[in-house]
């Protein structure tokens, strides 16, 4: 059994532990362990009696809230079967461009849409050691794209916007994947959705699913120019949220409740794994954030990664689908205390 | 408020009728009154503590249950977010060909998906009175496209596989939605699915939603060359099916209580609405396959379709979105005998 793609790896894992998937503790999935907040469940169970109708292919009342949260109107929004679906258009409109500059390391999904389109990407690397984003821009930039995640994965970077603005005055197109922005409580978050009526040439892409641990839900959105996502659902499929998840979309977001208790848990719990991590001799973790770390190994996190399924029954995720990085980084999420707790001690036992 | 599109048709429903949205008598949207069956909701039930992981983006469970059902290797299927997620990408292949052979009327999402690409379309109407298929073939033929649907939608016309076989050795593509099929049992059926390893130029779209009143949920499948499919794949979305419609989709494929209780109740209940419909003077039923009546009408049904509504809290399906049509026609589902009943004599006690 070879390991399969993201999203499908538990299966694998479980095989090679010797257990069943749910008795894996995963740290390779970005997902908040805090979830689903109970205010989804209920929203899901409360329309189990309303599936036979088809949802409102202009999601208007989920448009509405969200426009409401973002201080947007409604058209300014379009919901959808997570962020990923909406990869795929934001690959098409760059497509079209001259070049793409891609900021690398980038999400497999990244060159999953840029390539299905024939897109002309140009890799920006990143310097790990260094907050800078200094994207290399291309001599007729104004004829080119620019794609990039803030808070960046897998490093945990997060890019102040002012680091971000100038970019949008040279580029045609600039794509910003937030889908990690969520994690960062109201006074430390760096979106650049307060400048979008300003830049017909910005797109945003926000997720629903990490935050509140419901990637099996599918539920994400952009928020870019109406003009833009006009084009986008003329393309795309017209009824690509299900009504569940509009239920518990429109839940999630007014739960302040669960919202608090993410931003009160992750700085603490991310300091604790950092801490545990950094003092295992021969890694390093970058600092991080957002809900994740990436950590730096002088030894071959391959060998690491099945040594803790097998012995701890332990998921990390390993970094080959970043051929930047490859065999010496390895992501982990944060998750309880508890966890991060064994986690750090079966490193240990294992280093 | 105007009228909107397919789907969100019933709160504008409800306003004209000046009641609530689940009091409407909706006979609009071709789905099946019988479900969902239980075997659905007690799957979603099960998975709604599963959430938080991804669903495996090769859903290779599904499709391997989905292939048993077809007696097809898994590779064949591509399960979807209900089968219009699909036929953006079946639009998307009609489009690089010279041009496209569409049947009228046809269902308006397969104008938005030629139209998002810019495909070239040749409109092919139907004979409303005659059971013929007779496609003009074009010229050049093998550089070009069809797509119809079997049992055809608005006018419930089921072709023979052998009326739509030959064209399959004259078109380069051949897309043949049958959404409706599941609707005629095992001995009445003309699904091309047993003919698909023959042909790499044919395409089949199914739904899942309609037999079992799950539009809500989104879901379908589409069974084509495995070539075909992967490059699909690269395109879409990665995770474009959810968890719960996942395994609702597993439970619901094997429950042949249901579809035997289905296949029951169609043919006797379309009876009755048919023969209901046909004794309304200046009314005329077409004979159908599929669960959903077309019917000539020598009034306006615009006029019709708010008198039902405000008089009596029904919803029928006009036909402006099917130019063709126009106002001269509308469309009713089959529903419950004492529903088509309520129906039958709102319409006697209008005309």
């Amino acid at each position: 059994m070879t390991q399969p793609v993201h999203g499908g790896n538990l299966a694998w894992a479980a095989a090679l532990a010797g257990c069943p998937p749910d008795a894996i503790l995963d740290f390779s999935a970005s997902i908040s362990p805090l979830g689903p907040p109970k205010s989804a469940i209920a929203a899901l169970v409360d329309n189990l009696d309303n599936l036979s109708h088809y949802p409102d292919p202009n999601y208007w009342e989920l448009r509405t809230a969200l426009g409401k949260l973002h201080q947007l109107p409604p058209d300014w929004i379009l919901p959808s079967n997570g962020s990923a679906e909406l990869l795929t258009w934001a690959g098409w409109d760059l497509a079209q461009l001259e070049s793409t500059v891609l900021i690398t390391p980038a999400f497999s999904d990244y060159w999953r849409s840029l390539n299905a389109f024939a897109a002309n990407v140009v890799p920006c690397p990143l310097v790990l050691d260094k907050q800078d984003l200094n994207v290399s821009t291309p001599d007729r930039a104004h004829k080119c794209g620019l794609l990039l995640n803030n808070p960046h994965n897998p490093t945990g970077k997060l890019f102040k916007r002012e680091q971000i603005l100038p970019y949008l005055e040279q580029f045609a197109l600039v794509v910003v994947d937030e889908a990690f922005m969520d994690f960062l409580p109201p006074d430390r978050e760096q979106s650049l959705i307060t400048q979008i009526q300003k830049y017909p040439n910005l797109v945003i892409l926000r997720s629903l699913t990490k935050f509140y641990s419901l990637p099996g839900l599918r539920l994400g959105y952009a928020i870019a120019h109406p003009q833009t996502l006009q084009r986008w659902q003329a393309m795309r499929d017209p009824w690509a949220v299900n009504t569940l998840a509009e239920a518990a979309a429109l839940a999630v977001i007014q739960d302040t409740t669960f919202q608090q208790q993410t931003w009160a848990w992750l700085p603490e719990a991310r300091n604790q794994l950092f801490a545990g991590l950094k003092q295992i001799p021969r890694l390093q973790p970058l600092e991080s954030a957002a809900n994740f770390l990436l950590v730096h190994s002088e030894r071959s996190t391959s060998h690491l990664q099945q040594s803790l399924l097998k012995e701890h029954q332990i998921l990390i995720r390993d970094c080959l689908s970043f051929p930047e990085l490859g065999d010496r980084y390895f992501r982990v999420a944060v998750r309880l205390n508890n966890q991060n707790e064994r986690l750090i001690q079966a490193i240990q036992a294992l280093c």
